[in-house]
């Protein structure tokens, strides 16, 4: 009985999945940016389904979509729980928004079994978390957290449109910058559901993984220079190829990387000049992504490559340079909230499999307020956003068993 | 007296480059491209020095300029010497014209010399080698040499004005397509001076060198094909990055070069898709571009190569796929033509170096009509195809003297 009404309700949560994925600001595909049409339907839509979970429904200044249930006890904390409901263009329909509609679903199931939590609980559906319009992340939960900068009110978009017009447009101008939704003491921590957007998973035979931190990341701009020439008239052992220092590069990033798990390292993009096929490379420039869960492991690895990249310059007679374009420091997930949702997972799926996230999520931003945890859920090939992203709905069955199971742990917890 | 008078002779030559270097259709750079109103100028002004040097002047159907003076014995054969006279855009000032202008020279110092040649010469300026204008080389050595087909006629600049419709305004339309300018029978050979373009003359400090052959090409595009993944989310032992397949393959094409002098290998284009920093590359694409004096040993090393990339995309789970653009075979310079260069170039800085040509250059066509020899001049750093390309005035001097001593040898050998 129990198992098949999970079973229902996972297989409702897809078809909601796949409502929300035709509410688009783009014909054929799944496309929702910051404070766009589509973004405000969105929110209508999941707010019904919102409410007619029992939860009240209310829209910050930033578009952060929140709907609130109230704990037993009087003046018990608040869990968070969500994700964000805009997307890239042309997304799957699954990254962000399962984050948002799993919990409301998984508060349905608890309060079917006669479940009354004693802590409140917020679901949370982010307005800007893909960076796509202001090529700047996180705007939603930013805001939520109290943490947006009048810098990043000043960001413009193709159309010149700045985020704070957008925001004093949409409310009167009532957050400019404004603080928290919450303070500190007021909250439990944050719960995020996420597709894992990566293949460790499905190679573990799981449908679902906790996350014990989300990786720091570098970025650089590196090159080599050397001497363009002529690619006939230059003997091998005149040349100063500085393509041929770059690939040299590239497989000690991997070999780096090979060596160090969890670190990964990618050299993504390439660029040679003068780009003809029948002259030397006299430049090549390549773009390094660097991510671990521990940011000093990150560090050393950073400098380990860049050491090889000198010494490989130095050999072959090039120049080297790397421009650091992005730092950010790992996050680590709570401790406490992390170990209970294993349990939750063990639970339901037999075993566990700790999955360091290896991309950004809301719950960074929500680390700097509260306590965080993730809960990784098996996506196929571990493609996302791309229209083929998929997350079968048996796994999305295990995600709420997860989510109702870590509510009644919590609730045994924080009696109130 | 003698060496004051070629040293007169050279810095003479020098100016006429500088003056010729003048004579563009583009202000402020030297740019003269097939048929354009540059190159008719260009060809009034060496017509004046070729007249003025006691040669005959005529032009062709293609626009080759070709100056002749008869031998001293009756019904002897031609010695055709030259190179041409058109240039890349912002090109240097010796690429081509030191070659047209250098035999003029030779010969107004054999006859100061009081020789007289049993042989007819005739300096040739070619109208087009750079393949500017149509992207297509040697169309002038190929209508010169009787080889120049339907298709080329065919050929359209940008402006849509085809080699045919060129052709036919200016000269009446008389060549569609001709047979050569000589028979076999009636040349001696072909001898073509032009800069190294390369580094190996400077690095011998030598002023001359001879080439004993013009090296073949294969030029291929090649390809590998991954799986494109997230950068943050993949793990390196789940990755099937097509990139640092190719940047192993880049590693092999030179090492396996630089084992087999003077095989000369480059890639000098490198594409990876979708190129985004935070992206694995699904595919990446390079060029490959080989040359061999040899042709067995170019196809043997390109068959290496070949199998080096499949061996490394097996490995690597990628796929690999490689396409040949462009295929020449070798052409070796005649024996006796370039053992009497030898001669003139030990005699004249008392030694000689083979260096072999990696460029193309007139000399590949004429091979077709008649022996071909070819002496290579000293280019500062092996600069060309560029305004800073230079040669300095003494190795003109030793250049003029070699052209001088060759003339005067193969006047010994062929005395009519």
């Amino acid at each position: 009985m129990r198992r098949r009404n999970l079973a229902q309700a996972a297989a409702a949560l897809a078809r909601k999945l796949e409502e929300l994925a035709r509410v688009s600001d783009e014909r054929g595909a799944t496309t929702r940016t910051f404070m766009s049409p589509a973004m405000r339907r969105a929110n209508a839509l999941v707010g019904r389904w919102m409410r007619s979970a029992g939860l009240s429904v209310a829209e910050d200044g930033a578009g952060n979509l929140i709907g609130r249930m109230e704990g037993s006890a009087a003046g018990s904390r608040t869990l968070l729980m969500g994700s964000h409901l805009d997307t890239v263009r042309d997304a799957g329909r699954f990254d962000g928004a399962l984050g948002v509609l799993l919990p409301i679903a998984a508060l349905e199931i608890v309060r079917s079994r006669g479940v009354v939590l004693p802590f409140a609980v917020e679901v949370l559906g982010f307005s800007e978390e893909e960076g796509v319009r202001f090529s700047s992340a996180y705007l939603g939960s930013k805001a939520f957290a109290g943490r947006l900068r009048k810098s990043d009110l000043r960001l413009r978009d193709a159309q010149g449109v700045s985020v704070g017009e957008l925001l004093s447009r949409h409310k009167g101008g009532r957050l400019h910058p404004a603080g928290p939704a919450h303070s500190r003491g007021e909250l439990l921590g944050y719960l995020e559901v996420h597709i894992e957007q990566g293949p460790v998973l499905e190679a573990g035979r799981l449908a679902a993984g906790v996350v014990p931190a989300i990786a720091g990341q570098t970025r650089a701009r590196v090159a080599f220079m050397g001497r363009a020439g002529h690619a006939g008239t230059t003997p091998m052992d005149f040349r100063r190829d500085a393509l041929a220092g770059a690939a040299e590069f590239i497989l000690v990033v991997e070999a780096l990387a090979k060596a160090r798990p969890p670190l990964v390292a990618t050299v993504g993009r390439i660029t040679s000049h003068p780009g003809a096929a029948n002259v030397i490379a006299g430049e090549a420039g390549l773009s390094l992504d660097l991510r671990h869960p521990v940011d000093s492991r990150r560090l050393s690895a950073f400098g380990s490559l860049l050491r090889a990249g000198r010494a490989i310059a130095r050999r072959r007679g090039l120049g080297f340079a790397a421009e650091v374009t992005q730092d950010n420091g790992a996050v680590s997930c709570s401790r406490e909230l992390t170990a209970l949702l294993e349990g939750s997972v063990r639970a339901c799926q037999g075993r566990s499999l700790r999955v360091p996230s290896g991309a950004g999520h809301d719950a960074v931003i929500l680390s700097a307020l509260t306590p965080v945890a993730m809960l990784f859920v098996r996506c196929r090939k571990g493609l996302s956003h791309h229209p083929d992203e998929f997350v079968r709905t048996s796994d999305i069955r295990v995600a709420l068993e997860v989510v109702a199971d870590f509510l009644a742990r919590l609730a045994s917890r924080h009696p109130g």
